[in-house]
């Protein structure tokens, strides 16, 4: 069926509880908080999953282990409905071992990482390198019967970095003060298609690689300081890359870029164990409850991605966030709570590869996006979904009240983004007051993009992002090679579970659902802007 | 012949050019500042010396080529009376290739590197770890019996950093200022004690290890962020460690640790290829001239240790202070300056062991101190050596007029240390005042150490460093993997060189030497206080 826009329209006024539902829900938080202090288990939770499971790229073994596992300790704590849903994805993938080294003009090892889903090398290739900086299909006539037989960069080298500003970063009030800032919405027709350009692009590169005789591609790592990325995005079945790449450390490439510069090139020996694993190529969400006991109440939602890069152990980005939904479930399932709406906990698939795994969820359960757009698969079923046009409703539309998300890494939660929606201010204010001596008080209008949430907002239904101590997240951890246990905090671990369980003890008790927006349209604010032709270089 | 005390007394008086031969040195500081800045080859030098060459570990293959490559320029740039002296050190060491994986409880590449001078495992060898903390004898028995067949982690794990300061910095006028402070001098008689005990505790660590019958030992990096340093002492002949150590980086190593604690023990595969060099087991400090024209006027002297740790590139600890040196006698030799004085350019090795190639000097060229000291060698040979009574000169002692070390990062020169000289500040600030524009300009009586001014300070002759802007060398780069050319600032190794040149001619043609101060001697401050016993944990 067609959304029913007046639905969102009307519901745009604050709501508060009755008193006395208030007061229950209070003395509710105080156990909460006793169960998630004194009885903690968010760090020993923690620990198994970044420290013996480990990366959790989607559909690899390591993911496998966490949906596996996750699913076992929602049923070890007492919830109900634990079950994965699954959709297509593509190939699994792990690195066993990898090697880089260089070996002429003097041997040294370097610090570098295979980029995902490319292949294996098959024992040790070398070779000399050229760095031959390619962006753009206009690039490649450059480079055309220089390439065989070598390994070549295609990343333009950068300079050393000079970090002026402190790597790890507590929010003060100032700081917060800056968040609370309405945005008025941008539309640009352009970035889809730029978008999938860039994915097209990836793919024509390869191929263009593999028809000149290149034995293998390097790129630079972004950040420097030898921490290393890996990303890559090829990960559909029959989309693998002809030949082995490999990501290397700022440093390292650097220094073989100048080598090359001055001449003769530096000689590289790579060796990269990779193992594809194509036994089940569908991605599988999980999903645990506590049911309400209101069936008409419609339910409440926290989520989190359960995947992962696969440079580090995926703690912040976003472990973190896995760990402390599933350590809200724990509280609330313990505690025995009966909530009037049903809490979903949800731990996304794909999201490192295009918010699949939540994608896939708001199409079965939420609305559909056309003309078209759903026929696709694997990352172009990502690209532009917000824009297109009509929104059409699932029966399911009005079920779900309240979407929390955790996706900004593993420090305290501060508060949360009211995204745009200034309905829902004062409803957090209330909700979260009895969280202000732990450091969760403020509510801010500043809209969040970029996970989970942002497919549900999209179509109208109420998702949020807490607002989180960024900690050293951006400038060090972010998919990076630390990003490992030992940079998250057990004291913010501990508050965030918390301070979540709370808001969704709250908002699966209130009233009413939380206030709605109007879906996304695709309109474009100022049509007389140009876009720059070269932004895709 | 015993030390001439009156000569230093005496010569605490500030001197002042002839304004005749001060305004020839400026024209000439022109000149300089021209072929610095216009011609300038700095640049150039660091790439060959950073990247072709590369680390320089004292004996190692590396430090052979630096030592070989090094007079060849000094030829190439007209420079006199090129040579090396040789004095007695040990083995040399070098990596060709070395890999650290966890095997199980799920394959990772760890980052890791061979500590220096410890043996190669001739292939792969693999067992599981053990946290055993060990940092002095009395924890042996602890341990006793449990380490066979496991590798050895030996440090105590640490926590993850939170970095709260900007790892980059230059000097504000305010943060130079701090420097202006005189301390007064310290004398810890039991310091040298502590040192040598610390040495005899690795070989009785290694020996206990090797007993025990495990397989190799691990420690963790003392920096985090994936950085690894590799430092290692054990590097006379007959000293060498019997079984293979590596130094683990802290994330890596954390994981292990918890993993271990939490059981099973994780299993570890090192394969380490290092390869020992004994064809010649002196080290080499290297030498150039700029020859004077008054045979009795003595010489001016500007040093920087050539030698480097493995774990980089020698970049910033001391390629930079190497290339400035080289540079500064480049310009000053292609200007064809005629000094009074010589200007003897010099290039030391063993400097990160314990300034042995500096102190070999000290004691051939300046002055012994005695007694017993001069008899030992290696580590043995440096500690405690400033505390030894009395000085006897050397013939040579009189003709230093001036020593000007370069060692503390790749930063821009900002000024000098008084190193508690108080009369030779006028001097300098007059010696600077050229070069105010281009940021040294500040002269402070604070003293410095830790590098080869050290041992001449410590018998009068007047041995200075520069101030200069610390940029990331201690939050990131000094003796970590990422001391690489690509951290090092073009634009202040050019003005490094040229400050230098500069410092160099006016010291070089001033009518007196520079003031000398006492030699230092082993007086306890507070002999009163006492020294916690286990300082030496």
């Amino acid at each position: 069926m067609r959304l029913p826009l007046t639905l969102a329209a009307t519901s745009l006024i604050a709501i508060a509880m009755p008193a006395a539902a208030q007061q229950a829900d209070r003395t509710q938080i105080n156990r909460i908080i006793d169960e998630g202090t004194n009885q903690s288990e968010v760090v020993m939770t923690a620990q198994h999953l970044m420290d013996v499971i480990g990366p959790r790229l989607t559909n690899s073994p390591g993911m496998r282990k966490a949906e596996g596992w996750t699913q076992d300790k929602f049923r070890t704590w007492g919830l109900k409905n634990i079950h994965k849903e699954g959709f297509d994805f593509g190939r699994g993938w792990q690195i066993m071992s990898s090697s880089v080294r260089m070996v002429t003009p003097r041997p040294i090892q370097l610090t570098a990482i295979p980029i995902a889903w490319t292949p294996a090398t098959n024992g040790a290739i070398s070779g000399p390198v050229i760095v031959a900086p390619i962006s753009a299909e206009r690039h490649f006539d450059k480079w055309r019967g220089q390439l065989r037989g070598k390994i070549v960069m295609i990343s333009l080298p950068t300079q050393g970095s000079e970090p002026n500003e402190a790597p790890f970063e507590r929010l003060s009030g100032d700081d917060i003060a800056k968040l609370d800032q309405f945005r008025q919405p941008r539309y640009d027709p352009e970035a889809a298609d730029r978008r999938v350009k860039r994915l097209d692009f990836a793919k024509k590169l390869d191929a263009f690689l593999k028809a000149e005789g290149a034995i293998a591609y390097a790129t630079q790592s972004y950040r420097d300081g030898k921490l290393v990325h890996g990303e890559g995005y090829m990960f559909a079945v029959g989309d693998t890359p002809a030949i082995p790449g490999v990501q290397i450390a700022a440093e390292d490439y650097r220094r073989l870029a100048r080598l090359a510069k001055m001449g003769p090139a530096p000689t590289l020996e790579i060796n990269s164990d990779v193992r594809f694993d194509d036994s089940d190529t569908q991605a599988y969400n999980i999903f645990a409850e506590i049911p309400g006991t209101d069936p008409k109440a419609g339910y409440v939602m926290a989520g989190a991605h359960l995947d992962s890069w696969v440079a580090g152990d995926g703690a912040s980005d976003n472990g973190a966030g896995t760990v402390m939904v599933m350590e809200a479930a724990r509280i609330l399932a313990k505690m025995g709570v009966r909530p009037k709406r049903t809490i979903r906990f949800a731990l996304w698939a794909g999201e490192e590869q295009g918010l699949l795994g939540s994608l896939d969820y708001v199409e079965k359960n939420l609305a559909t996006r056309g003309p078209g757009g759903n026929r696709q698969t694997g990352l172009a079923r990502y690209m532009g979904w917000s824009n297109r046009w009509p929104v059409t409703a699932q029966p399911g539309y009005e079920n779900l009240a309240a979407y929390f998300n955790i996706d900004n890494g593993s420090g305290k939660l501060r508060g949360l983004y009211a995204e745009n929606n200034p309905a829902v201010v004062p409803i957090f204010r209330e909700w979260l007051s009895p969280f202000a001596g732990m450091g969760a008080k403020d509510v801010v209008i500043g809209r969040t993009g970029g996970t989970d949430h942002v497919f549900m907002q999209a179509v109208g239904i109420p998702g949020y992002q807490f607002i989180q101590d960024p900690l050293d997240y951006d400038s060090r951890v972010h998919h990076s090679s630390i990003d490992t246990f030992d940079h998250m905090k057990a004291d913010d671990l501990r508050q965030g579970s918390i301070v979540l369980a709370g808001m969704l003890l709250q908002s699966a008790n209130a009233e009413k659902p939380l206030p709605r927006m109007l879906p996304q349209q695709p309109k474009v604010t100022d049509p007389f802007n140009y876009t720059d032709p070269d932004e895709d270089r």
